[in-house]
């Protein structure tokens, strides 16, 4: 059983009268998780508001894969739980980040650069495409599939080049992105994945669900340690 | 000319009676600059008990190439000067970490990774092998030269994958280490070299000087640029 | 003054009443060849159907880049002249794959992939975007540019994974693809760009001619050396 | 149940009072054979000088992961044969390349390089380090082992820059090696270990076991698959 934590920023959602709070009814958080739904995984969720902005440290301890969705409070979220939740990634533990998250305080420690791309949100059609087949991530995902209205995020994508890229989008307004990438930093595994904008359904197709559970379940299993202990250590060989 | 700011952690070095300080008078940045000295270079240096921990906004601005030398006050570094320098590096700053800054607030956000390796220090010889003759940073440096006292840093080294490895090291009680490593984080290039113990004398070796000298050249001449600048973006083609 | 051999095939163009023959009078080696001109190229065109299909060593020698254009002919280029052209790469050649070359030998050789892609040839139009602006074969290219007939080409296009993207290519019809990638080999570099079709006029572009002068200068400039040597090798230390 | 196939060169056998004849009777691919013996391996075992070099296309046609030790006789595996590995390692078959394996053509042709390195036969011991315990390939391996004798193979080693290092060999006489390398070809996995020479008792080592039965697990379970498959593709979006 994966212990899985959805954390949603939860905010768009909350305003009143708002197209996110129609089309995510309670939260994205809760669409992700009826989405996810499977006999293998353990999902938890919580969100910004919550007490010790929703991942106190026992929480962090349970968890086998975290999914973030951030955006417009970036700059809310404590250093300090940056830090804590970076550590247990190098210990191992999953993260998936979706979406505006590439512009998360998570996703820049964890690249080393600013995550910064093009942007503009006029509902234009999107398109991904599968680059490497052979990847956990890839199994079960169509070669392509299409996305009627999507934020357009595009090239250049400032992530570190180490990303490997297992999916591209295509937008109809000309651009082309880097759109599924796979990290590892030190014992951890970490996926990026590009659709989901707070106002269009991509969080209710099938293809976007598949390709969510298929990172969860890559990063999520990696086995946990702490390697190695920074201490001293006693020659090996003779030095004489 | 390539502006070059030595930045040295200076608290060893000024220990009373403590070899360091017998080894590198007056600091191991002095000797680095008179190591260095060249007519493309002009050379300052800094260090972290000088005002605004030696790096103001407007020395970080005249800098093309920061070198960073630092052991037992990493945790002193501010953040926010950490901050600061991680986006000059993304702008096209070069920035060199030399030996026990592998473990720096700055070299470690450039990775997203702690950067821990295995470590002891009982002056062992070390060996330094060149992997990769074409790499900028590896020219006029021999195939292989010996250090005849260094500090063992071996692996598992908790670095980023994507560093290209320019330089290994071998140590005589049964170490080998990634020892010269390149990096790029978005417009910037980064190098890290492993010889440099403050009680041995590496910082005299002309084959170090070399490989630093070229890691300065090669980080310091990147072009400078704010790229791209995440903002909102027209569409290119007609999405009708 | 680097050195460059630009190798055509040079069959569609001769096909009586062709359109490539419209397009690219004489060759598109000769389009290349005066789109390219500049003080600092010596350049020379040769063409499948010369003698020793147009490389004997001797010209190898004396070539710092060898640009490649290729389609339908890839069978006939002789295996033995494939491993001379990898071998003088290995050592520091710079090598220029363009367009349909994805497919030749010796670009498969370079990958240790089939470089398999999707394709369409309907002259719809493409639009390149620069991913790293950094890089040298980026330098004076603006961060998109179009082209108003291209032939397509998609992911997954089945190249090494260590291909650093320098450009990607967006299409019309719903692709996208890796239109500009550096690899490295020993100490040769390599550049591999999607535009130029056969029937197109792409290589009379600005842009393009502009990417395919700094692949050529960035490509061409590698140290040429073997190394190392596949020799036994005396004990640098003591084995008693 | 993976179908494992040990093609062994087996010629330094068959030398008559020859010291690989009498570490390893009958020829090192029978040792592997029975130190790799498990419930999910079938493993068969099969040589050069067998009718069709030992690799008809039935049986790779039947084989999930191809092991491969040669030496001396490189030279006289077909080209042809070379190319019907290739292709297989491209749609999903896995390859595991022991000691000097690493001057094969089908080592050098996943690469696109020579595959030189330095080499000295004075059977100086040799200590394995592991610098990603989060691999498939390292699991339950020590983070370090010594084998006693081992002919030394060193830096600059010349294979494709995308090898993930999983092993670094230290060897007593200076030099440090890339001993254990991971590899991605189109849906294919390919892994590099360098233990192994043939007159050393490597082959009974129960970590060198290890790690081979590691690789061929990792390997040889990649999803077959040919993809894509060249050919021209339908618009999936308007093109006017």
């Amino acid at each position: 059983m994966i212990k899985v934590t959805i954390w949603n920023e939860f905010r768009h959602e909350k305003v009143e009268g708002g197209v996110p709070g129609q089309v995510y009814p309670g939260g994205l958080h809760l669409a992700l998780r009826d989405g996810l739904a499977a006999p293998d995984l353990d999902i938890r969720t919580v969100t910004l508001d919550d007490p010790e902005q929703g991942l106190p440290e026992a929480l962090l301890d349970d968890t086998d894969c975290l999914v973030w969705w951030g955006h417009k409070a970036h700059g809310e979220v404590e250093d300090a739980l940056v830090k804590r939740i970076l550590k247990r990634v190098w210990n191992g533990m999953g993260l998936v980040v979706l979406h505006s998250g590439h512009y998360s305080k998570i996703f820049q420690a964890v690249n080393g650069t600013s995550c910064r791309l093009r942007w503009r949100e006029i509902g234009e059609s999107c398109r991904v495409w599968c680059a490497d087949p052979s990847h956990p991530v890839a199994q079960g995902v169509p070669e392509t599939f299409a996305l009627e209205h999507e934020e357009m995020y595009g090239e250049p994508f400032m992530i570190a080049p180490d990303g490997h890229v297992v999916f591209y989008s295509w937008f109809k307004g000309g651009e082309t992105f880097r759109s599924g990438v796979a990290f590892q930093r030190e014992n951890g595994r970490i996926f990026y994945f590009q659709p989901g904008h707070e106002t269009y359904r991509s969080y209710y197709d099938a293809n976007v669900l598949k390709v969510i559970g298929n990172a969860i379940r890559w990063t999520g299993t990696a086995e946990r340690r702490v390697y190695p202990s920074m201490k001293r250590a006693e020659p090996l060989e003779k030095v004489d």
